[in-house]
């Protein structure tokens, strides 16, 4: 792999996907300041979502689909109504899902040094997710995490006057996620001296 | 760090600990399978689990405190009394949690061959997690997830008739998990020719 020509490429991709609005806001600054280092390009990204998911039948990962999905703070009615917009067989979860980057490193002491950095920003779940050739990647993982299963064929789980509760603790941990970003943006900055 | 001499030492406590009865037993044959192969040292495990958590204020992770842990199949009142039990003030949780194993590798090159084995045998989440100095750490992971909060500051959220479906899904992933650490145990048997 040439590592220039490769992250030039990406950054190329990355760009377009910005200005069409494929990338959510919150996770910019963190793009920005991972690719403004030389052994370090990211390949995807995502500042943390609050999603409705069905799944055909349940366990079916494979068949499973969005019915909705925001990256910013979210209203009851909205939820409820996409868990109701979903088809009564099956499964249908809500779910509070942490950021999620996923970043191509030189080699493997970069990777390292990017899992530790990420980690100690709060980042616990972070770790290395494969090695092919000379490319690693590291999971920058959160671990604010919600994962509830709102209607089971066809039933609906939650107590109505429990949804307002529910819906506020998504909003709080996607801004939980979101006012972590801060401290991953110094972090990563904070690389740039320990590259020396 | 000596190998042979830090593997004897650490298999010896695990030996211990499944004589106290604190391992499991759906986890024991991987741990057998894994600790068989010279390059490998498993140092924690869990072969899935549901539980009830305590969190004295929302997303307070550090004050958790477990109020109840089943590593096998639950009845719906079990579950029932031990959110009744939990503290009202705060944030009550009942979670399946996927199979988890922690393993010490000899090198990043036996380190990156169980991650890839793992991964095929169905656990995806799995990840190299920590890399220093010779020791580095594989982490083991399922995806058999749910997490969902149950008590809000003292208020239930689960409708009375949705319980038993939801501790129904909760035993299914528990179930899921443990008929995949039967092909993980191939999966890991099959590094042996491998390694030649």
């Amino acid at each position: 792999m040439h590592w220039e020509g490769e992250k030039r490429r990406r950054l190329r991709q990355l760009e377009e996907a910005i200005e069409r609005g494929e990338v959510d806001e919150p996770a910019i600054p963190v793009l920005e300041a991972i690719n403004s280092l030389p052994d370090y390009c990211t390949t995807s990204s995502c500042s943390g979502r609050i999603i409705v998911l069905h799944e055909p039948e349940v366990g079916d990962k494979r068949g499973s689909e969005f019915v909705a999905k925001w990256h910013e703070p979210v209203e009851v009615e909205e939820v409820r109504e996409a868990v109701r917009r979903a088809p009564d067989e099956g499964l249908t979860w809500l779910k509070a899902q942490p950021p999620l980057f996923h970043v191509l490193c030189r080699d493997l002491e970069a990777a390292r040094r990017l899992r530790s950095a990420a980690s100690e920003a709060g980042f616990k779940a972070s770790s290395i997710r494969s090695i092919k050739d000379s490319k690693v990647v590291v999971e920058i993982l959160g671990s604010e995490r919600m994962e509830v299963p709102v209607k089971i064929d066809g039933r609906e789980t939650i107590r109505r006057e429990a949804w307002p509760h529910l819906v506020e603790m998504c909003n709080r941990l996607l801004a939980r996620g979101h006012a972590r970003l801060e401290r991953l943006v110094r972090a990563v900055e904070g690389l740039k001296d320990d590259a020396g």
